[in-house]
C-alpha cells in the first residue's frame, strides 16, 4: 500500500529548516505518512543527521531558491520558479504528494497554492480557516485573512466549506455556522454583514445560527465562524495579543515574590496544561479551503510540534477527502 | 467651593441599583466629587441604607422609568422622557452636573448623550474610546462600536479626540496614533483602511505611525488605535473572550491536583495581581467622545469597583477640559 504522501516546504518559517525537518519526519513516524522534504538538499541533509529518524518514510526534493516573508508572492514566484513552497505546491499537483504543508509567509503559500493547484469549480475564493479553542469545542474562522474585502456570496461557500472541515476533521455532524458581528440581534452590524446575514439565512445546506460576536469564538456554540479576511483577522490577531500580555503578565506576577515563584513552580503542570489548550501548535494551523488540494499553512513561528501537528491536519484531510466533499457540496449548489 | 459633580444612572447594568449607588457614593468619597443618583427614589434610598455613606457627597434625582438591554434606544426615549438615562444626560446639559457615568446598555447611553449633549463641531460622529491594558502602556481604542460604516474623515476625527484624551489623562505628550489593520506595511488592508491610511498621513496634529495589526492593541506601542466601530467591536470583544477562556482553563487546571490547588493557593496574591492588570473595571470604562460633555460608559455588568473607577475618570475629563480641548483642535482644523 502507498502511504500517504505530504510535501513539506522545508526552508519556510522562522526555524527553519531545523524545526520543519525535525516536525516533519516526527510527523511522518507518528501519523504514518511519507513526507517529501522541499528545499536546499545539503541544508536538509545537514538537518536529517542531526534528527532521530527510525521508521520515518521521506523523500529529498531539491528546491534551491526561497522566498522570503518581506518579498511580494507574486514578484517572488514570477522570479523563482524554483521557490521551495512553489516546488511544495507543485507536488501536489503532479500527483507525487496529496497535501502540502508550509509555515513562513501565509501570502506566498497561499498564491504558490492557488497557482499550481488551482480553484474548486463553484468556490470564487478560497479562504484561510483557523481551529481556535473554546470553551467547549474547538471553532472554526473562515476566513482568518486571505480576502479583505468580500462579497456575501463568498461568506455563503465560507459556510459550506466549513461545515465540511467541521463535520469530517472534528465529527460535528451538524455544525452550527455563525456570521462574526458585533450583536447577535439580526439587525445589528454594517452593511456588508446585514447583506451577508440575509444571503446566509436562506443558504442551503448549512444550519445557520445567526449572528455571533467577538466573545463567541471563545466562549460560545458556533462550530463555524465566518466573516470577511479583514475582520477575521483582527478577531484572530487580538485575540493573540491579549494572550501573549496575560501570559507575560502572569510569569512576571509569579516571579515578584517567593512564595508565589514556590506556589507557582507546585503547579507547574496545571500552568502548562492551562498553555496547551490555547496553544496553536496543537491545533495544526490554517487550513486554505477551496484550492484543489489539501494546504495547511502554518505559523511563521512554527516550532517541531507545530508541523508534527500540521502534517496530522493535512493526512486528515487527505484521508477524509475534504476537497472532493468541498466539491460536492458545490454542485449541488449549481 | 462647588466640587465637580457627576451625575449617575443609578438604575443602569446588570447589578444595578445595588452596585452602581455602592460604587458612586465610594467614588465620590474616594475623589473628592458630588455625585447625583438619577433613578427611582425608592430603589435609591433602600441601598443607600446598606452603603457606608460617611463624607459622601450626593443628591437623589428622581426618574421613574428605565431602558432595558433589549429596547430600541430610541423608541425608548421617544415613549420614556423620563427614563433614568434620559434624566442623567439632562443633569448635564442643564447645568446641574458637569458629567455623567451610565452602565447598562450602551446604545441607550449613546443615544441620550447625543440628544441631550449634543455634538462638538467639525465632529461628524461621536465614538466609543476604550482604553485597553498593554504589556507597556494603556493603548486607546476608537471606534469600539458607535459607528459601524464610517467615513475616512471620521478616523482622522477620532485620531484627533483620542490624541486629546490621552494627552490629558494619560500624561502622552505625542501620543502615537496607529491604524488597526492587518498588516504594518502601508499596501495592507481593505478598501476603507486603504483610504483611511491614506487621508491619516496627511492630516494634521497627530503622530500618525501608520498601521497597527491587533496584536499590537495589548504589544505594542500604539497609543490611540483608530478604526470604525464594527472592526473595533470585533477586536474588543474577541480579546474578552479569549481572556475569559484563559482564565477558566487556568483555574480548571489549578484545581485538578491537589499539588496543584496547593501552589495556587500560595500564588494567589500573584493571580489577583496579574488579573487586575487586565481588568476591565480597572480602567473606568469606555468614554463617549465627540459629545459637549464627559460621558462615560461602564460595562453592563459593572461592580461597585468599575462605577468607582468611571466616576474617577469622569472626574479627570472635567477637571482636564477634555471636551473643550476636542473643540479647539476642531476649530483649528477649520
Amino acid at each position: 500500500v502507498t502511504p500517504v504522501t505530504i510535501a513539506v516546504d522545508a526552508m519556510g518559517g522562522d526555524y527553519a529548516p531545523h524545526e520543519i525537518v525535525k516536525g516533519a519526519i516526527d510527523g511522518a513516524k507518528r501519523h504514518d505518512v511519507k513526507v517529501l522534504l522541499v528545499g536546499h538538499p545539503d541544508a536538509i541533509e545537514a538537518e536529517l543527521k542531526k534528527a532521530c529518524i527510525g521508521h520515518a518514510q521521506y523523500e529529498v526534493v531539491p528546491a534551491l531558491e526561497t522566498i522570503d516573508m518581506g518579498e511580494s508572492p507574486i514578484k517572488g514566484m514570477r522570479r523563482k520558479k524554483d521557490a521551495s513552497i512553489v516546488v511544495t505546491a507543485r507536488c501536489v499537483s503532479e500527483g507525487r504528494a496529496q497535501g502540502m504543508v508550509a509555515a513562513g509567509s501565509t501570502g506566498a503559500a497561499m498564491t504558490a497554492a492557488l497557482f499550481q493547484l488551482g480553484r474548486i469549480e463553484g468556490i470564487d475564493r478560497p479562504a484561510i480557516a483557523v481551529t481556535l479553542p473554546n470553551l467547549t469545542r474547538p471553532t472554526l474562522l473562515i476566513d482568518a485573512g486571505a480576502n479583505v474585502d468580500c462579497e456575501p456570496e463568498w461568506l455563503a461557500q465560507f459556510a459550506h466549506m466549513g461545515t465540511v472541515f467541521m463535520q469530517n476533521i472534528y465529527d460535528v455532524s451538524q455544525p452550527n455556522v455563525g456570521l462574526l458581528n458585533i450583536g447577535s440581534e439580526e439587525s445589528k452590524g454594517n452593511a456588508f454583514s446585514l447583506a451577508a446575514h440575509a444571503l446566509l439565512k436562506q443558504t442551503q445546506g448549512i444550519r445557520f445560527m445567526g449572528n455571533v460576536e467577538g466573545r463567541d469564538l471563545f466562549l460560545g456554540d458556533v462550530d463555524v465562524a465566518v466573516c470577511d479576511g479583514f475582520t477575521g483577522n483582527v478577531a484572530l490577531k487580538s485575540a493573540e495579543g491579549i494572550a501573549i500580555m496575560m501570559n507575560r503578565f502572569l510569569k512576571s506576577a509569579m516571579t515578584a515574590k517567593p512564595h508565589r515563584a514556590l506556589g507557582a513552580m507546585l503547579a507547574k503542570s496545571g500552568f502548562a496544561e492551562a498553555k496547551r489548550r490555547v496553544d496553536p501548535a496543537e491545533f495544526g494551523g490554517a487550513l486554505l479551503l477551496g484550492v484543489q488540494g489539501v494546504c495547511v499553512i502554518a505559523h511563521g513561528g512554527s516550532s517541531g510540534n507545530a508541523i508534527q501537528n500540521a502534517i496530522r491536519v493535512a493526512k486528515e484531510g487527505i484521508q477524509k477527502n475534504v476537497v472532493e466533499k468541498i466539491k460536492a457540496t458545490q454542485k449541488v449548489m449549481v
